[in-house]
């Protein structure tokens, strides 16, 4: 194989092949597909001739090389290829959400009733009294999904038009796991003053803003004016969604480790959108022992070239202001939480840490250190990867969460549903069920999301931010 | 009854009464009813006890006065109401839209290949090639339906919010008429500036900006710059819309009185989105003897009291230089075309018209002059009325206007286009059934769409506007 990683779905490809179809070809082919480390998932007989046989071959690759690995096996043999289709590009043909209708307009009662002259009655009711735009309209159960696609997964400034499959997919997520309305909000503006005022214009369809893939820290900015500008909930989904979730997984390793949160040492490697939500939520939760890494090593006051950022994590962390490596930081460390780049830690700067470490390394599409490298260094791993055990997955945290958001039709996200929410999270795994490789529910654990709401809502009403 | 028009389900309400179940009391309470003029349109039983019994009634009535009068004499009768709910509002509850994924997320692999790590690939194929995003987005066939609630039915200035529910119905419109994803973008700005920029910022999803309910003349002005500046087609709803209908059923009227369109005389009376574009669609279909109206009479080049939008018009129509007022310039006219206000043209004004008139009293909630006030003058009527002949509703136009235009991604709308749409329209009441009281086909004639959206793509590509 290419690379160390296993063939799946994301490069899934058919392939409609044609040979004159001799005892034995078919086990040739089979087998020099496997040889370069193909995964076959469906063999499907399209034709067959006087002598020929054109069948499809389903193929779960590693990558896109490895596709064209494959593919050359196939030419080698001698057998021809008609045609490949890339089955990830099929599913996205044509976009992936339709709007729809809750009722249809088949009669002239329909109309009268859903559109004019009926709807005159409704709309004069939400401009005598706002808040019945929340009953009366899809504002009740409808998020904005936004993003300039300035920092779209790990591919970067890739811009608006090429984020939308990504913020598509999210929307789908938040309809099958939150029974939310989402909808891609893919804004081409010059700069973040052009973001926030485009939020706010379009802010009146919505309950719920979550920003998305906007580049660090432009995104805080943008999330800070807006979250005190609207009075719907602003999420940050780079920097929230993913530290509620690393919560929860750092409550639950806590647990498997026998430590105490209040007392344990925590190293947070890299200052991105994750990076700063861990701070402020690990803060949140009372643990104080808190060091921040960047590339330069410890931040701290000391430091000379501190921007206005890493002045604030300087204030927020490090109260003893020791300095030093990436690796004097970890020296005792009982968590590291790396959100920094692909293979950026080593075997070597973990091995200091205290007895049953637990890390995080949660870069994209590489963990910061392999599972490999860790491995018999720290007791528990997470990654972001779903080849791993302990995925960390925000989409176990925001469709739930929005959905609580909507239902209680919150003004605001506040710490306290945070907490609440990344509690809920770490307490879907059962006690007797917690364990080194499971310390963060299952993606797809349908108890979650609700869970997640439920908790939510609680904290809304607790924290005065609830309207309902 | 309270006015002269009938009852209808854009005030329909369901009524909970509880009696004393003596034989004929039934036939009290809906003969009460009748007597006020409400429509019985259903009758349930809700429970019976030993002696009383409960009903639901549903009755259709003509505004909310004459609800109230009906409920009023129904408790005149000795008769508890229990409940009344309103059933245009309960329709509207909630909202009436959905956000659904074409394909659900249920497993890793639907994970994988409908979101990450798969649709990292998409997003890489888009940025490297643009139009990608018309083959594997949403913005193949989605449609922003823009307001910034200035001018929304005939309540005026209500705001984005309230309305949505309008924005709302024509989404389910576009849905249900024409198989587009229409997504409400109620704006909540400052200036026609910020509404331009709003919506080149949220560009990148759709494939078309349909701008609605947005108050003349800053509609003009927007629509003006973002047509110029976006690669999609911007349409005007109030004028573009309406007047393509306007000029379907022109042609129509036209071709029952036996006139020629060149040589037809018109006055168009009103400066709105509607009138506007009625003058730009007749003129463009070759009519050259047109006169345009406001309060102060015909708009002439003499006049002092022209504003720009005015002045454009003089320079557009009234080539002889006429002046004088309503009536005046109704002297021996084949078509009048009223989009000005309820009830301000009289029959004295009409009177004078050429034989075989053409009256087409677009106003609403009521038409400029009733059909009954114009009857034996004009010997065809048309209105936006659903309880008259000939109703001019844009409905007509936008469904199989916007399939058209997404099915061959146009970047732009062209006078071609919309003259092609009208006369598709109009072909769609065949030559044999075409009548007074039959210019324009029927709102759910279900050839309409499919007729406009054939003819839109023909012009597209005459007019090389058509990417595909």
């Amino acid at each position: 194989m290419p690379t160390e990683h296993r063939p799946n779905p994301g490069y899934s490809f058919t392939v409609r092949v044609q040979y004159v179809n001799d005892p034995g070809r078919l086990g040739e082919l089979t087998t020099a597909i496997g040889a370069k480390g193909g995964d076959i998932s469906g063999i499907d007989i399209v034709e067959t001739g006087a002598r020929t046989i054109t069948r499809d071959l389903t193929i779960n690759a590693v990558n896109a090389d490895h596709s064209r690995e494959i593919l050359n096996a196939i030419q080698a043999l001698g057998i021809t290829i008609n045609h490949v289709s890339d089955r990830v590009f099929l599913l996205h043909l044509g976009g992936k959400l339709n709007v729809e209708p809750k009722t249809n307009v088949r009669t002239r009662d329909d109309f009268t009733m859903a559109y004019t002259p009926g709807v005159a009655r409704v709309s004069e009711a939400i401009q005598e009294d706002p808040s019945k735009a929340f009953t009366l309209t899809i504002k009740k159960n409808a998020v904005a999904v936004v993003t300039d696609g300035s920092a779209v997964l790990s591919l970067g400034d890739v811009g608006p038009a090429a984020a939308l499959p990504v913020m598509e997919g999210k929307c789908m997520l938040f309809r099958d796991f939150g029974g939310v309305n989402a909808w891609p909000v893919c804004v081409d503006v010059p700069d973040a003053n052009a973001l926030v005022a485009t939020v706010k214009a379009i802010a009146p369809v919505y309950g719920g803003i979550h920003l998305e893939d906007i580049a660090a820290p432009k995104c805080f900015e943008v999330e800070e004016i807006l979250a005190e500008e609207l009075d719907i909930p602003v999420f940050l989904g780079d920097r929230d969604g993913t530290s509620i979730v690393v919560a929860a997984a750092f409550l639950n390793a806590l647990k498997v480790v026998q430590k105490r949160r209040t007392e344990s040492r925590v190293v947070v490697y890299g200052v991105g959108a994750s990076g700063v939500g861990t701070v402020r939520m690990l803060r949140a939760m009372g643990v104080t022992d808190i060091l921040v890494c960047d590339e330069e090593g410890i931040i701290t006051p000391a430091r000379p070239d501190l921007d206005s950022l890493r002045t604030k994590l300087a204030e927020m962390t490090n109260p003893a202001e020791r300095s030093g490596s990436l690796k004097d930081a970890l020296a005792g460390a009982d968590v590291l939480v790396a959100v920094h780049r692909s293979n950026t830690v080593t075997r070597e700067d973990i091995e200091g840490m205290a007895k049953d470490a637990i890390v995080f390394a949660l870069a994209t599409p590489e963990p910061d250190i392999s599972p490999e490298a860790a491995s018999g260094v720290a007791r528990i791993i997470a990654t972001r990867r779903t080849d791993y055990p302990n995925q960390i997955n925000n989409v176990l945290c925001y469709p739930g969460l929005f959905r609580g958001l909507l239902d209680v039709r919150a003004r605001r996200v506040t710490d306290g549903m945070k907490i609440a929410a990344a509690r809920a999270i770490a307490d879907c795994v059962r006690p007797e069920a917690l364990h080194e490789d499971y310390v963060i529910p299952s993606l797809f654990d349908p108890h979650v999301p609700t869970a997640v709401s439920a908790a939510v809502q609680k904290a809304a009403v607790a924290d005065g931010v609830a309207r309902k």
